[in-house]
Formats: C-alpha cells, structure tokens, sequence
C-alpha cells in the first residue's frame, strides 16, 4: 500500500523526515505532498519546500515528492495511496489530526494512522524553528545543512528587504 | 509486515473489531494478542477472551489471536511481528500509548502505529460496556451478539454467586 | 429559562442543529445568536449565515435567530436569556470554553451549560466543512440541503472571481 | 425537567454543592443520586454521605437526596430525570464525562450537561480533601462545618483502630 | 539566579502580576522582557505595555521591565537571567510551554519554570480582557486601575477612529 | 530558598535524577522526600528507596534525601521547604498536579514548580520501568547501574516465590 505524507514542510525537519522514514519502512512506497494554503504566509514558496525535501532525502527508491493540489483525498486517490501518515507531538497534535482522519475517512474510506514522535524531536517543529531563526537562533541540531543555509539565506534576505 | 494488536479484550467490542480490520486491511496479516496481568481483576480469563475473539473474528485468512506471554517487544519479535497497532479514541488515550510507544521503540526499535477511532465507535470501551452490563444494561449495540450472550451469562452467575 | 446558542455558524453544520435542538428540549425557548467578528473573514456575511439557520430551523416554536450585537452577557440580559449552551467536541473544545464560561459568570452571574457532542457530529466542524467544500469535495452529509447549495455557489463565485 | 447529580460525595464538598445550586437554579427540580460501587474502598458508607448531603443541603424545595441503585440511565428514567448533570473542572474530567454522556445517550436519549467548574472550586475535589484530612490537614475551607467534623471524627477513628 | 518574564502583556493583568510577585519572592530578581511582533496586532504598542506594567508594579526592589530584542535565550544571557519563568493556566498552556522550553534548553541550557496558575486568576487572559473590554464589558476586576482606565480609552479612541 | 521534591520513586529512575538536579542548581538545596502510601503495593519499600536515591545522587552538597511522613505541606514547613518542585511530562501530569498546587498554596501558601521534562527522559516512569523490568526487559538506559541491579534481583525473588 502506497502512503501519502502530507504537510507545509516550511522548512522540512528532522522530525518530518523521522516520519518519512518510518512510513517508507513500514509501506515500502511514500508520496510527500507538500501543502500550499493561500490564506497562509510561507516562509518558502512550494517549489522551493519541494526542492529542499527532495536534497534533504536525496535518491530513495519508493519516495516522491509533489506540491499537493486540491482535496488531500482526492489527491491521494488520484495517486494510488490508501493510507495518509502523520506524526503526533502531543494531545494538542492528536486533537488536531482526530477529527480531520475522521472526516476523511468518512469521505473516501482512506486510512490514517498516527506516528507517536521519535523523543528526541518531539520538541521540533517547523514553527520554532522559523522563530529561531528568524532572531538568528541556531538550528542546524534541527534540520538537514542544506535547510539550515536556506533558512539563513532567507532571513538575512527579509531583514535587508526591511532596511 | 505483520501486526500485532495486544489488548485486554475485556470483552471484545466493535471497537476493537474495527481496529483488527483496519489493521488487517493495512498490513495484511495481524495477531490479536490478549494480555494477562496478574494485577488485574478480568469479568473473562484469557481463554474465554481468546475464545470470545475468534468467534467474533470468525475464520479469516491473516488473523491469529493468542495469548501474549511475556514483554510485548519479545512477544512481538518473537512471532515476527514489526509493528504495534493501537486504536485512539482520545486525547488521555494518546498521552498513554506515546511513552509506551517510544520506550517499545527505543527498546528493540519496533514501530507503533496509532489507528484514530472511528466515529461511531468513539464512546465505545471494554470498561464501560462490562459496567453498563454488571447493572443489567443492554449492550447489544456496542459488541457482538456471542459476546452479548456471554456478558449476560457471566453477571447472572457473579449475580448467584453473591446471593 | 431561555436559552442562548451562540457562535459564527459559518455554515451551519448538523453538529449545531443537534446542539440547537437538545438546547430547545430542555429549555423550551432558544435564541441563536450569529456573531459578527471584524477581524474574521467569513466565507458567509451575518444575514446569509441568519438566513441558511432559519432554512435549517424551519418554523419551531420557541427558536429565534438574530445577529449578536455587542457583549455576550449584556445582549443575553437584554434578551432575556439565562443560560448560555454550547457544543464540546474534544477536550481543546472545553479549554476554549472553561475560561470564558467562568468570566461570563463573574461578568453577570449568567450560567453557561456544554452539551457533549452526538457520537456522530464529533467530527464535523464549520471549518473542516468549508476546508472540504473550497477544493470541491462533497459535505452533503454534514450540512442541509440548502447549505450545500449556498456553499457550492459560494466556492464557484470565489473561483470565477480569481480567474 | 428534573434533573439528576449522580456522584460518589466521599464526601460533599463546597464544589459539589456549587454544582447542585445551579442545577436546582437551571433545572427548579435536582435528585441528588449517591453511587455505592463494591469495588470502591468509601471512607464514608452510602447511609452517611446521604446524611452529610441532606444536612449540608438543609431543606430546600426541589431537591432529593438518594442512593443511586441500579443502572444510572435506568434510575433516571424510573425517577423522572430527564437530564443528566455534572460538574467539569478540567480536560480530563471532560474527557471522563463524554463517552458516558455519549453512551447514556444511546441508551436511553437521556441528556447530559456539563455545568464548568466556578473558578473557586475548581481545585477541590473529594480525593484531595480525604487525603489532605487524613494527615490531619484543615479542610474547613472545602467542605461545610458537618462535613469538617465528620472527616477529623472518622480520621481520628482510624487512626486508633490501626494502632 | 535571575529570573526572566516574558509575554505580550497586551495588557497586563492581575494573572500576570501574581506570576511576576512569585517569581520575586523566589528568584529575588525578576526581569519582566515585553515581546514585540511584528505579526501581532497589539492594543498596546511595546512602550505603552512597559508603562503599564511599571505603573502596575511600583517601585518594587528586583524588578525591572524592558522592551525584548532579539531570541528570547540570547536576551537572556545577555542580561543575566539563568531561569525563564511562565503562568500555565491549563494543558494547553502547558502544551503550548513545553516545547519551548525543551527547545530554549537545547539551545542554550536556560532553565524553564511553570508556575500553575492561581485559582483566582485561572480564567482570566489578556486575550479575554480586550475582547470583554472592546464591547464595553466592566473589566475592572481583573486588571489594576490604570490598565483599566488605559483599556477604555484605547477602546474609545479606536471607535472613534472606526466612525 | 529550599526546595522538596516528592515522589514515590519506586525506582528512581534518570528522569527524577534529572529533576533533582536541575532544582539543586537553581535553589541551592534539595530535600528529596520519599511518600510511603499504605494504599499503594511497592516494589521496595521505603528505606531501600531511600537507599536507591542515596546511592545515585552521590555524596553532593545541598542534596538530602528522607522518607516523607505527613501531609507534605506541614512537613515542608517542618524542614524549612519554601517550594514543592515536580516534573512534568504531558498534559495529563500537569493536570494531575494543578489542582494539588492549587491546594497546597491555598493551604500553607508554599510554592510549586513544574519542571518540563527533558525531551530525552520524557517517555520514563517508574510504572514503565517496572512493567518492563517484570518481564525481563532491558531498562539499563533508563535508571542508575544499582537500581538496574536492585530491580533484577526483586524481580527475580518475585519469580521465585511464586512458583
């Protein structure tokens, strides 16, 4: 059965790709579909989240990375993945992620399930690690080398676009 | 791969039965695995909970149900086993498979899959259909007729035994 | 006692209709009350989201619909209602409500009654309902008939209007 | 509509009584419903919480005090209650209340409400107040004076039995 | 050891102050850091908020109140403060805490603290200070007298500003 | 300011110890106090407890460890304790230990501290230390090299005895 791993991914970190991993191992085929919300403010435009997840997982049979467009079941549908893969934190996480398996579910018969986060980055998501960066904080214990120059890149850019 | 579903299956419930079939569709092979605790006080033994099982399960190609013996890491590796599926019903029930989830991780590296309750059976547990049925309850609605039958006969006798 | 069901109700789902009608058994008279947030943007404007509840409603004695002006506690007071109702589906649902229950009833003592969410409701939510309608996937199981209707013609006019 | 306050009152304390007040305010009718479970080690007996609660309650119109036999949903219906209502004073007391909210429902349509703990009591429970008395703490702030008098009697009356 | 406040304070209320007095008469020192986002929407600008908070505390010994710049831990280090000291109210506070805190200790080995909220203070927000305020709502209980006073005005001015 | 950090410790395990330490650095001097609850079955008992703490934290100033005897706010006060300092995993610790804060505080005025746990000892108890050293299960990684011992050998003498 071929998973589907959706998300922001703005930026992609070690947690996310803790969670790739796992689901690769355990349905041999993953699709990472990279969210695009226009009422949101992406720190990297969806080409570029797809260009850093595909560095940072590099050659990988079975793993394929695309900007996700339209419904997330409809989309999983029309990709062949029967089941949606996400990570959960904490409750706050699960309550979040219960009623939106529930209803997707309810409209296609798809499958989720849940992966409890690895503890080491259960502390990490992509929201801290765009505050961090954003006041110059380091994250590089965070995500992937090429994630963290890319992450400097575009801070340094927004600052001198401000001055 | 092959999962295993441990549980008390105090009695079984539809709850339980939705979560054996989703991870049966998932992974195509899953052992019910009935838990034993020396601390606990059951309604059912372990074999009336294993019998209970399989005559709900009925005879289906991929599912086994047994009784778990020892560390459920061992028991798993054991019976070739790779990863751990749970239903989730709720914010409390998630807070208590994470730590378990990641010490069985960090403990032989087995992965756990967490399968969010579907709608329907959300208000559903062992605990609640044994305390409605103790007071003459009909749970008819919540387990399968055997079960119905023999949650019946059981608070009768426990009924005579005290009388 | 008169009660009040407040909220956006943008659309009214069948979770709220069940809210409105288990607040009208106990209570006997209801008056729903749309409010009105301008730092929300709302897919329908106050007097459309008023007029999908009154369709919804259809003629019942003892339910009213306006638009909520002002101070919850003060236009509660001024219309004669001395329990606020409201849905909790899941535990973040009854943190966002415990606080300002307490400050309504140190404001003017009014009494604010949670009404668990029906089995089936749990899941459904204004917003997943017009997360799922804007890419065209089909809620005509979680709203009336004449909802769908309104946010079909909703979601097409907001796509004619970009392109 | 007659309301029920089914609970274990071991013992009664100013929470619990915020609770029945504003039940008897809403609902003009309250059962109060004390619960004798076999498996639960009560510091005080079902006779002497009854006790405790008529005498704290006094004699107020519109309010019973009982103990609760049988099936709670089954009780309800025999003794014309028509709502069922707790206090909540954190997610997980919620999380506690909705499943049986949801399946007393089923079982009979009886409805549930959740009335949010008043900000004063919303740290007081019986565990706390029977465990800080049996280590000759003042509760006297928790409980009504008969109450105060009865836990440092019973206390005491252990304590002595023990040595 | 030094202890640091950090928060919007948009505006400060009596929650606020009794963290910060119990911070006092722990750390001895306390350094209140007032943030400032340039995402946020503030009722206050950062300036307004120090004044506020200065008037509030008086001339206390300990402590001082200062406008954040920069990454919370680096601002930290850079004035001496080895603690960072937070009010949680409830689990989704806490929720809300904990990865931070994880996160801030990584980062540079700060210490968190959590200090549970007083029951009187349990419900009350900035957040729900401005929204009852911005309606006309008598906020007076909860806020000191010059905060009170600089609420009402602000709300003025802005409907002023708005006909 | 002193502070006392409470628990059963039935092992101590690196999470307690991570704890301790953290409330030594910050105040200076630690009493580690030993509950002994008669209602509670242990895997040792309060002395070797003790012993098992002493033994792990080393000859180290400031640091004294003492089986807890009384209500733990008197004896607090009794040992010169102005803070309580716990450590906190999830949600649900956090909501078991607000109200007891809120208690204690309104009972002798002392303090609580909630310690977030470190992301690495966040999935460690003592209930899961001893579940999974029951069945023979590796917990080297989780507790001290003596405790390891100690609780093979109870283990072991449990086996024993029962057949």
């Amino acid at each position: 059965m071929r998973a589907i791993c959706p998300g922001s991914f703005d930026p992609v970190t070690y947690g996310h790709l803790d969670i790739i991993d796992r689901a690769h191992a355990m349905f041999g085929e993953v699709l990472v579909a990279v969210g695009r919300n226009s009422a949101k403010n992406y720190l990297f435009d969806a080409q570029e989240r797809v260009a850093l997840l595909k560095d940072a997982l590099g050659a990988r049979d079975g793993i394929e990375v695309v900007v996700l467009e339209g419904l997330l079941v409809d989309f999983s549908r029309a990709h062949g993945c029967g089941v949606i893969v996400k990570g959960v934190r904490f409750a706050g996480d699960f309550e979040f992620e219960l009623p939106m398996a529930q209803m997707n579910s309810r409209l296609t018969g798809i499958e989720t399930v849940l992966l409890p986060a690895t503890t080491r980055w259960g502390a990490v998501s992509s929201t801290i690690v765009r505050e961090v960066a954003s006041y110059g904080g380091d994250v590089s214990e965070f995500v992937p080398a090429s994630v963290n120059t890319a992450i400097r890149d575009r801070v340094a850019q927004r600052k001198e676009a401000k001055s």
